[in-house]
């Protein structure tokens, strides 16, 4: 979902002049960064990088998912991890590639617990080669190599071993005692896409631990939403760790393959996962260092003592279903988009949608197919991007065909991702969408129109940073914004004041006749999931998940320069919070497993820069 | 499982002199053969070939699976096949390499029907370049292609359709009407790896099919096997089409994850598939131009009318199950091995194991580890290899970690493997078995002072060998070998001549008392099934199936170049054997997909070298 610096006119060769080429050049920075590192000199660290500079780390310097902005603060890092760390061998793993007066390399190197890699963007300042931006990236830690490839384990044991168990009666002598003899190191609350790919990385790196879910079978979270449902990110994009798409899965799956698909992941990856499984409460023990949970599993109340707990409840956390009046006496259907049932029983029926986002659009469009008269009530805003357009503008470079055959793996594009500074990451996209505002002008001028409400984002910057800052405000177009421009979707404007016994009241006084209200009217922030769990003191201790601190729509600051709270320690002891989007789950959970696995070991993961709480929900 | 010329002295490079490179040479072969060929000129054809020379067909030529040896052969070829195949655009695929006087291509070339691919060696012969190996192979029929990379299916169809379906309701029509309002083209009868691997393929080429299994689910055809049961191949060879194992697979996997995985693939790769499912009866009629199929779904009897049957019930055909008189009074348990239950039931008992091959080993050790009292009983004598070795010396260069490091992918080794004649296979084996021989000389040594009966193949050509002239004599060493050489498990030769009530007697008279009896004596030859299902004139009609006509035990003449029957067109219409290792099930399902295809859009495919019938059964 960005624009990278174009690879298609970088060059690797050497210059005829004497002038050093890019590989000389990376390997003269890395040597001058790895002696100032050696030292603990946070300054001559710091020299090496560019006045504007950014450096990203992913849990191999800090322990924490951290990005310092400038100088002073990359002496800072530098002074307060480089002893600790001991990080050494860096070096570029592939030719570094110049374009733009910019040199990019993929690099690697060690650490005392240890091994990395990362991506290094160098600019010429003062005449000197200075880091602009510097992504390090934690891959593994010594001794607990992952079991793959080359190390994948043998299955059959050779040799004659009296009374040996197979897998299956490991498998099920496992599964009898989680929960009731042994307890589970890590208990992971929901078992979507996050909580399952965050499983299979705990499984695969041996930490024991157990996923939860309250629906009966894993994909039951995609199975259960509206039918019309596939995914609205492309498949480049959806992968799960370890095991990728096979190359006939369609690009938008549709949810119920999904659901199928994670069932399936579960059981091949032997993730510990309890389907028809609730959280009724969590409490923390500072004393014994656990938690106590209470759950109900099949009806049956249970009690578990994990020293970590995950929640990967949701991206999106709780349904947000307004409070408005006339809900007791409206006699149609009144329910929030996340428990629409789709469009079937409503053929011939006046439908009315609050919201204009993705599950709004969806919705409308599957009801409109129907032949439901359907109305779409706009109460603010909206971004709309086509489909195709964002794949071609947006991911493409990254997540395509186009990318893979340019050598981009989904490894490689995760990394290049996280390698933009968030800081400047609308700079990358803005020139995105400028080109999709010019590609599909008929269309915005059509929507516009209509009188929809069209927005780029605050600054221009579109789709994926709305995505970033506050999780909504947008519509991927797989063809239902049509069906606003034309008129076939009504299109109503404001905010809802009461609902009658057959009709919607606009607080303009509008009324809109209803056999079926669907409040597509998004969801609150995550951390709810822990005040309903835990309480709310601990809620508010977490503070507000997600965004950025942009100081633009819904996203207020200060500047955080990190997603608040995901997938790093936060100011609750033991608590993390996990989820996003397919990629997201799947990038990420390698860093929070990877957290989870050290503290597991005994590994000292001294935190830098725990960020503070500004907002509480 | 085979050893090949060693790639890592190869060379892409032209020398100093003027001498033509390996591209150039390889350039104008190809050249040159593929005038021939527009000139439906078999002579001109056969002089590009050596005087030693094999030309394997996989469909592209002969719509057949079919090698053809010598120049004259070639000619024929040529002469009955050119001018409807229409063969164009031969060219290489990547730069030739050059190694021990053998120049070695890939190459691709279109035909009237398809694309085709193959792999060519050239051996200088009276001072001109002369095809030794050719192997063709088509993989697409054209305006067939597969829907996969850049031509994946979209999953959401974009834009607003009224009453459109869901994948999941055209899923759901498509169960509901198969079998009643729609027949399927292709029925397939098994559904272990085999018929899962060609029902994949079918289902991606939109061929309609069905898979009918006498199971409760995919896999149990694992499942139930005997407990201790593992893969004896690793899982570089044992991937199943378009969808790989994942790296953390185990290397040899055990049976219960296998029979997981199976399940798991049939769902996500949606092919349609009924368990609880046995045929009955099969009847061809000439004059509809279908078969007639009688089955039991969940009990309830169905008729079926498929164009095209195939049998995918197991290579190994059904269990060999000796008559030996006093099994009446026999009071303990008596079972096929393909019935045995595993050890647990049986600790502190007398176990007699009849036969020395794989499964027998298995059951034997497995029954060793739950404190059995195990004799193994060898009727003749047995190959054994270690499992290491096999994967070192046997494998490696194709299929393993080295490999994919080396760029043979599993789709190369395929092709590699499928280039290698049958004719002159055992030469490429016998080095390696040598190599065994020495590498584990120490064990060997062992073994036969123990008193086994132990062989290397008629020719010492190995476990691979045996495998494809009779798909038996062999055991895989994961351990138990041992147990017979150390004694642990006690030996006895000869043939069974009756039981008494408590023991097993040998036709020499001795008495092996026993509380189980396993009879691990193998499998009849597949068209035992047809006998079965059809009747025993069209089973006689088809004929042996599997083996090479090598004139080796068990395998008799006259030399067929071909594994007979196997996943090509055989003498009884429209009726296809399908089967083999995981190996064989993923790729030569894509060969008998392929010929479906044509024949299910009438794309003409005239045979060439259909096989004669020497055996029938």
């Amino acid at each position: 979902m960005t624009q990278t610096l174009d690879p298609s006119t970088a060059t690797t060769e050497t210059p005829d002049t004497a002038e050093p080429g890019p590989a000389e050049r990376v390997d003269a920075w890395l040597a001058a960064f790895e002696a100032a590192l050696r030292d603990g000199d946070g300054e001559a660290a710091a020299a090496l990088f560019a006045t504007e500079c950014y450096w990203r780390d992913l849990i191999s310097f800090t322990w924490n998912i951290k990005t310092v902005e400038g100088r002073d603060a990359v002496a800072g890092l530098v002074d307060a991890t480089a002893a600790t760390t001991a990080p050494s061998g860096f070096a570029t793993t592939e030719p570094p590639e110049e374009a733009d007066g910019v040199v990019t390399a993929w690099i690697g190197f060690e650490t005392a617990a240890g091994r990395g890699n990362g991506l290094l963007r160098l600019k010429e300042e003062d005449g000197e080669d200075r880091a602009w931006t510097l992504l390090t990236a934690l891959y593994e830690l010594k001794g607990h190599e992952e079991p793959r490839g080359t190390h994948r384990p043998m299955g059959a044991e050779h040799g004659a071993n009296k009374h040996r168990q197979t897998w299956k009666e490991l498998r099920q002598e496992e599964a009898e005692s989680l929960g009731s003899t042994t307890q589970p190191y890590v208990l992971v609350v929901g078992g979507g896409q996050g909580g399952i790919a965050l499983g299979a990385r705990l499984r695969q790196l041996g930490v024991p631990a157990l996923v939860v879910d309250k629906h009966p079978r894993p994909g039951d979270q995609w199975r259960n939403r509206y039918k019309s449902l596939c995914l609205h990110d492309p498949v480049w994009y959806d992968h799960l760790p370890y095991l990728k798409f096979p190359d006939n899965w369609p690009v938008f799956a549709p949810k119920d393959k999904i659901g199928d698909w994670l069932e399936f992941y579960v059981r091949v990856m032997e993730v510990p996962y309890w389907s028809d499984t609730s959280v009724t409460s969590a409490r923390w023990s500072e004393e014994t260092g656990e938690w106590t949970v209470e759950l109900e599993r099949d009806g049956q109340p249970l009690t578990l003592r994990p020293t970590q707990l995950v929640f990967a409840t949701g991206m999106s956390g709780k349904p947000r279903m307004p409070e408005v009046p006339g809900m007791d006496v409206f006699r149609g259907d009144v329910h929030h988009s996340s428990a629409h049932p789709g469009p079937d029983a409503y053929a011939g029926k006046k439908a009315v949608v609050i919201g204009s986002n993705n599950s709004a659009f969806d919705i409308c469009g599957a009801l409109w197919e129907h032949d439901a008269d359907v109305t779409m009530v706009q109460r603010s805003s909206t971004h709309i991007v086509k489909s195709d357009s964002l794949m071609e503008l947006g991911l493409g470079d990254l997540y395509s065909e186009r990318a893979l055959a340019a050598g981009v793996t989904t490894e490689k594009a995760d990394l290049i991702f996280a390698s933009l500074p968030y800081r400047i990451l609308h700079t990358f996209q803005i020139p995105a969408y400028e080109a999709m505002a010019k590609k599909d002008k008929e269309f915005y001028d059509r929507l516009e129109a209509s009188g929809f409400w069209h927005d780029w984002g605050d600054d221009g910057s579109g789709l994926f940073m709305k995505y970033l800052r506050r999780g909504s405000g947008y519509y991927i177009d797989v063809g239902s914004a049509d069906l606003v421009a034309n008129g076939d979707v009504k299109l109503a404007h404001g905010q809802i004041d009461h609902l009658t016994e057959d009709a919607v009241v606009l607080a303009d006084g509008t009324e809109l006749p209803a056999d079926v209200v669907v409040f597509a009217t998004g969801y609150n922030s995550m951390n709810g999931w822990v005040a309903d769990l835990v309480d709310q003191e601990t809620a508010d201790r977490l503070g507000k998940c997600w965004g950025l601190g942009s100081e633009t729509t819904k996203d207020p600051g200060p500047w955080e320069g990190e997603q608040r709270n995901m997938w790093k320690p936060t100011q609750v002891t033991n608590l993390w919070m996990h989820g996003g989007n397919l990629h997201q789950s799947r990038h990420y959970s390698l860093y929070l497993a990877l957290q989870l696995k050290a503290r597991y070991e005994g590994i000292d993961t001294p935190v830098y820069g725990l960020q503070e709480v500004h907002h509480t929900g």
